[in-house]
């Protein structure tokens, strides 16, 4: 009898364990199941600067052009770029891999794109892709956006990507940190 | 010997619950873990309305401009937005967020378009960021694109959300209603 | 005893199972629970084939236009695309979908895309959506992009698609096959 119960407890113990996998919870804390810490360069080309650059603004909105950004905090324009990325926050130090895809400027009365690009990384660590896109309202300290998957060594992954304004020089250079936090690993 | 032979059961039972949270069937009917009705409100830039327009055209095919939508079925523009969110569908009620991102309408014989977009809520009821892709064939009425990441309050979530043109006015003005339905919430 | 003691390791086990299959460990060989293959098929608008071209270059950087590839490996240039989808390699095979989406050159030293686009079907087979995003390093013989959700038959699936050239001619067509393994299929 005591027996009996003490299985009927485990069982329903167990349903409940298994549902709540299948229908999480909301919940406060997760801990990441991977996480990087990465920093991307992006130098915009702004017509004098063709062999440096890493980006290029390639669409604009009515009465703006391709070298300067444009008036309204830059909403309309559209940037490519081919970003290095870094172990840590020099320029110059040997990239790991690059930042590929696009941004662009949403809105009017401050500053904020809208991002979608991928990390591919090819290191003794790590080989394989990332993909992201979010908002990023570039004038908050820390912006969070979506890793919506990857391949290789990220195959599968989700997670939460923090990026950070870690320098910049005049509408040129611009330094990003990215916290990767990955909840899905696979 | 029956007790043992529950456990067994149990046992057995509960590796199938398992399993199968992990590998889902493929079944009909989902409940969604969370649920969201918004509006959207879309004033698109023609050359006059710089003061009210929430988004513009910033690229068009060889012969087209970027005050009027290209002839054929738009086809080839992109449009970077920064729209208005509402509870209800009257574009003066007070905001609880914005949607930004881009469209491109991109079928040449009907209306087409491909979102790539944001939604960055700022209520007392949600705080955080919702990201959208997906294809939105414009002539259906309703349209299931894909909510793939979120971030603060929508840590993690993915979803469905199905696309409504609730109102337009010529090509100016849209009104978009959404239905968002989470199914992965965490 | 022996019962007390084979409940308590049922127990475990079972807890076992449940944190595993929420959080999952790292392993190298997992089987698809769907698969397709796919072709489609890409015909750029070049100035003279407007009749038959099933994608158009939109933006292009500085000093570049919209009928020919920008010079440096067309970094900048961004493509909007309606192709056929076919079941096999032959571009006037009856169409099962279109591919729609965006493309855009990113990088000055090589051919990488970077691709957001969505597959809308409608076979007999399947009704729905999928959608994708990633770095396309063209040069690669494959590529791994992501499969970030889905509608309809493809309801919230995740995935990875390999891409592969399967043809091409000039810089006016060229073919893709499109090999897609979901991991999620609900």
């Amino acid at each position: 009898m005591g027996v009996r119960k003490s299985i009927v407890l485990v069982s329903f113990f167990m349903l409940f364990l298994s549902l709540s996998s299948a229908y999480p919870k909301p919940r406060k804390q997760y801990k990441p199941c991977k996480h990087l810490v990465l920093f991307f360069h992006d130098i915009i080309y702004n017509g004098k600067n063709a062999a440096n650059a890493t980006s290029a603004i390639v669409a604009a909105p009515q009465g703006a052009n391709l070298t300067i950004l444009a008036s309204q905090f830059h909403f309309g324009n559209i940037a490519v770029f081919d970003d290095p990325i870094t172990l840590d926050n020099n320029l110059h130090s040997k990239p790991v891999g690059r930042a590929q895809g696009m941004y662009l400027y949403d809105t009017k009365n401050t500053y904020t794109a809208w991002l979608g690009f991928s990390f591919s990384l090819n290191t003794t660590a790590y080989q394989g892709s990332i993909n992201f896109i979010g908002a990023d309202p570039l004038m908050n300290k820390t912006r969070d956006i979506s890793v919506v998957g990857g391949t290789g060594d990220f195959f599968m992954h989700r997670g939460v990507a923090t990026i950070m304004t870690d320098a910049y020089e005049g509408e040129v250079y611009f330094r990003l940190r990215v916290d990767i936090n990955f909840y899905e690993c696979w």
